[in-house]
């Protein structure tokens, strides 16, 4: 018997706060599933700091980093959080430094739970298998944007919660019911589903089409990046 | 051409703080629902108030005082946030100082808006029509549970949102789509939407079936409650 929850904004986490749960970070658009894509890529392990400076100081010491603000690469660095950016042979068995407007606050927020992983519609039966076996409580947490709830993530929420919920996780926060409801209305056609999304119409803006469609596909990676200490790791 | 849109939570109002909108402030078990019930009673102002110190102030200076926690009217008070304790000749033509566990929380916080008035199922086409008279932006702020997103102000929420959304109301955040989403699963048997909602089991444990019931009916009174000053004043 375990509690399965939603919140759908770093800013909502002290109100969902359990430190027995593991905890998904979801930033469907784009920092989780950037980091999916890493990890499927060979990049060993991805640090994610909050701040541009901290970024700025790892870089300085000669680490690879990939900083992201307004959907955008940060000027005097050379990778942001595109999927595609993480498609580089360069990058296999290193580490990379990584900020982003909101998927890296996120994982800062819920650092007093018992364990953080990342999520993404490119590892959605991954960590669901995961959550499955490690039999406790979880919570879904939506990286949003600046602070407000936004269709992608929550609707990614939904999808875990469809396939979590049961005997098991039987103790679903209205939050996690609704994120249901969102995704039994969306799952059939999810790129249609969030075409009015803003976080989607500011990204075509940016001409990132092809970065939400990839976004959008399921299952492309078996890799659980969880978090230990301050670094990232895949498992399989 | 005015924006529509919906925070979930009082803790998400600053992400959503507009001046120059109209906020609706949404607590339908059972705050909101109980300032329409008075109203429509005679009730003549209704002050809110967040802290049950300022309410026990005010019942020293000989206001009649409502206050509610957990569900329960606090003791030491009369009357709690129950619709039924508003339907009360002795009430008629009277003020009321109210302060309950969430609604009267939201009511605080959106003091910077450009005015802020109250709705709840019972209102509901008094409010929309309002609304549409006054054109202008418009935040539903749902009261929520302790910072928790709650699915009935939500639903009530997207009750709103699907009747204003169209040609003038045309800038919706995506928690005003999610909320329309909601709303249409759910329109056409709100109860049974509802039944596995954490506040209405809460509410259910103290034996409130009868103030659910109540609180899910569509427009029972024509009163728009609008805050004026510290005092929330009946306009039909």
């Amino acid at each position: 018997m375990a509690k399965l929850e939603v919140a759908f904004s770093p800013d909502l986490y002290p109100f969902y706060e359990n430190k027995e749960a593991i905890v998904v970070v979801i930033d469907v658009f784009r920092a989780t599933s950037a980091i999916c894509t890493a990890f499927e890529n060979g990049v060993k392990a991805i640090i994610p700091v909050e701040k541009v400076e901290e970024a700025k100081a790892y870089q300085e010491k000669g680490f690879i980093v990939a900083a992201e603000r307004q959907g955008k690469i940060v000027e005097g660095f050379n990778l942001g959080n595109s999927p595609f950016h993480y498609m580089n042979k360069n990058l296999f068995g290193k580490e990379v430094v990584l900020t982003t407007t909101n998927g890296t606050r996120a994982i800062s927020v819920a650092k007093n739970s018992h364990q953080i992983i990342v999520g993404s519609f490119l590892n959605l039966t991954a960590i669901c298998n995961y959550l499955k076996n490690e039999k406790r409580d979880v919570l879904l947490l939506c990286a949003g944007w600046r602070g407000r709830f936004n269709l992608e993530d929550s609707l990614f929420a939904g999808a875990v919660v469809n396939e979590l919920s049961g005997d098991f996780f039987n103790e679903l926060s209205d939050s996690a019911l609704a994120a249901q409801t969102f995704y039994e209305v969306g799952k059939n056609d999810i790129g249609n589903f969030l075409i009015n999304s803003s976080h989607r119409r500011r990204l075509k803006n940016l001409n990132l089409e092809k970065d939400i469609n990839y976004c959008l596909q399921f299952d492309q990676t078996k890799v659980v990046p969880i978090l230990e200490g301050s670094r990232l790791i895949p498992v399989k």
